[in-house]
């Protein structure tokens, strides 16, 4: 799913900086003669990593060369790209941003989750899991969202249900979780809220997290699959 | 900015039905010996056109053809790619969704104008402008998110506009209209949204509409450039 501006940039590199979500199959198109760097982040180390990708881009640039950062995801959607840009800009390095498919919208869509769908949602809203500091008013925005699209929120799934909950959105309300989403490994998780408060789904990072009703086209669209998993919600 | 997969299908298509939003140059990548028909809706003229698309999906389909479905934007953002893959579905076609570029995040993306970073802006919610049902507690709940992307709301961007300013948004909040993003012609307009609401600014559909504090990146990220056009805010 790279685009074919992207499959040209990889082909004229020198140096790939790639992110740790980037595939085997994504890398084998770019320059063979190009130098390969894995600048994938750990959880808890972002901020050192972070300079260590600059301080790589910069060097590189400095010395002449042409270098694809490579990014999982959208860089724009959480994933820093326009700290790396502005850095770069203010660095008076050249940037060229070439924009990909964005893993908000397109792993719920090929998953048969479409974010909006006329009669069910007119607007979708994408947040981090990373949340922890939200107060009850911005809980009561979220809950009040036709379609959310939560990425990064594996790790505090049971607790942003909780949240959701608590701020009314209903405890019954359908979620999906795709793990692995657009890879042969896909796996999706069909649940309710309830169920993800309980703290007895179990997910693996990474996964998009999508909140709505649009959940329940998936059946529709993708017919009734072996790795989905439903769960019923208890009794009210 | 098309998908090497999206390519590969245009190739092997018999039957090419296109959005008006698509160009020449997207186009010209497909199979030159496949049939071209234009599916482009005008205002006021959906429901019927879309009768008219599904009758030639179901008829091309019933004659063995392939049929490239090809949609500008992002078929899963009120693009209908939902509607269209289910009545599909329910006549027992075969449907592959081939998911592109996001002309929500990545028109603002390629402007200078990224819909999340830190802080700045933790989350995004894109909306349609076909949004005049809207009550009051909704347009509080759109008020409050740190960044709005609006698509197909330049007819009723002065409507919106007031409706944020009513709902809390601050008036010298700062807008950006990226008209034909990602085009040769594309035209940015950097203004207000007071400016907005007093129905003064001239934008020219399409053209992608979003408000929050991420605008203010584009100077940094891309510069001052040549299509901005900076309103001063009445002092209030």
């Amino acid at each position: 799913m790279l685009t074919v501006k992207a499959v040209k940039a990889l082909q004229k590199a020198d140096l790939i900086l790639y992110d740790r979500l980037v595939s085997a199959e994504v890398l084998a198109v770019a320059n063979p003669a190009a130098e390969f760097r894995n600048a994938g982040k750990g959880f808890g180390e972002q901020d050192a990593v972070q300079c260590w990708i600059l301080e790589e881009l910069f060097a590189a640039a400095r010395s002449g060369k042409t270098v694809a950062r490579l990014k999982g995801g959208d860089p724009f959607v959480f994933g820093r790209g326009g700290e790396e840009w502005l850095a770069l800009r203010q660095n008076g390095i050249e940037v060229e941003v070439i924009p990909g498919v964005t893993s908000a919208l397109a792993v719920p869509g090929l998953a048969g989750v479409p974010v909006t769908f006329r009669g069910i949602s007119r607007g979708f809203t994408v947040l981090t899991g990373h949340c922890s500091n939200l107060d009850e008013t911005e809980w009561s925005r979220y809950a009040a969202c036709e379609t959310l699209v939560i990425l990064m929120g594996v790790k505090r799934r049971a607790a942003i249900a909780r949240s959701l909950i608590a701020a009314g959105r209903p405890a019954r309300q359908a979620v999906a979780f795709i793990e692995r989403g657009t890879t042969p490994s896909e796996r999706v998780v069909v649940t309710t809220l309830a169920e993800v408060a309980s703290g007895l789904i179990d997910v693996a990072a990474p996964a998009v997290f999508v909140v709505g009703d649009v959940v329940e086209m998936r059946r529709a669209l993708v017919g009734a699959v072996e790795d989905e998993v439903f769960v019923t919600a208890p009794a009210a």
